[in-house]
């Protein structure tokens, strides 16, 4: 009865890094927007193909980062997404960033589905259930 | 007695944008980036010669992003910036971001004082002065 | 009779740098572009008003830089821009970027006018003119 | 007697595109970037390990791209990649994107082999064979 999650593997390129040696920190909504592309993707959601077919789409409404510890360049990271919270016209995706099992990084992700002109619109419940898994019966959507 | 602040002005560069045609959501994190250091540098501080001459650093701790319109190419923007919150080893940054008055964004970042090596320092009482401006005899630091 | 010629001023920010303390080799495309942008407006022409109105626009098609000594994060940087080459559908952006009159960095965009949907078209005679300025009759275009 | 090649895969990511809805001209030097840094892991030369070893570096000098026909979000992108030249101090590298067999993209970029303060080293006897293989040999360097 786990909620669907998925581990997209990063290799942090040079051009990731600042001059503190590090991750810079808006790399990560990077690593978060293809670790949400993977995420669907895994669990047989075209995202792309979805968009162009439906003229539907999940642009962010927000972002929060919270950096504990730097990644550094070649580093490979694991980015595991979920969904904490799929209701109405609202998907948000959570991230834990670790490497070898420290974590590094946390996040999360506010989508709202919305036609090509921002017009709000109800999540697909297809898309809920690819994103909720075996909750999806029980959630209040 | 007005806390300090600072409008930075942007113009949107197309390597800004994305396929849907408005400013990718990371490219605020540039743009909050970018007014931090000329908030300082308007109100005397000049961060990169503190950095140097101290090897002291403010990384970025968090991220908060609400996006609540697009902008677009060529978009003139406001960045108006301020510190929120300056106690022990900590400063916050606040952001609104509008375009002729419309707000688009908004966004905060708390940021650590830190040496080279991570390890955290209380923000100088200078720098404090210099966010805080008249509010600062009153401020608890 | 000199060709016209602008100077756009950047300074770098911290996201423009990587692990090796220096500006990112990838970062010039953005300055160079802005660059290109600020040239036409200095000159009179507006190229998002003109992609808008018209349905055209300069898409590159070849880039070119010679990267010759480090910009570091917050130097102030001068970006020379003129135009080396306009004919038919084709216009050749050259730029030299340097700091306090040190050379930096050489680059040069091969653009090509176009339709929305990728066609070639010749470039505007106006536009040649504000490319050309006073060398715009003896141009063999 | 092949010279090593290395195809990199790629995925195009949403923030890699721009308002042309199409991979911004800037990205690519990014998947160049990451293609060198594989093409040498493929080969048995971790390079990030040698940086970090020996002080050294493969910064770059110049870089040449052109651009054929636009790449869009999602596409997956096959980036060949060999060495051209290994001689003294320089290495080129060349690449040709393409998708599905389909040619996009063209580039080469010269590295120079210097120290952590930019003077120039011959590479590595070692780091050579790594690139140029089987004409190894044969080859004047």
């Amino acid at each position: 009865m786990a909620r669907p999650r998925y581990v997209h593997k990063v290799r942090v390129a040079y051009i990731d890094t600042d001059a503190a040696q590090v991750v810079h920190h808006a790399t990560y909504l990077r690593y978060f927007e293809v670790a949400r592309v993977e995420f669907l993707r895994a669990h047989g959601w075209d995202y792309n193909a979805w968009v162009k077919r439906e003229g539907l789409g999940l642009p962010v409404a927000e972002n929060t980062v919270k950096y504990r510890a730097p990644a550094f360049f070649d580093d490979e990271l694991d980015v595991h997404t979920w969904v904490s919270l799929a209701r109405r016209a609202v998907l948000v995706f959570d991230y834990r960033i670790d490497r070898g099992g420290k974590l590094l990084t946390e996040g999360s992700t506010k989508c709202a589905c919305t036609t090509m002109q921002g017009e709000l619109r109800r999540v697909p419940v297809e898309l809920i259930r690819v994103c909720l898994g075996d909750e999806f019966d029980t959630a209040r959507i």
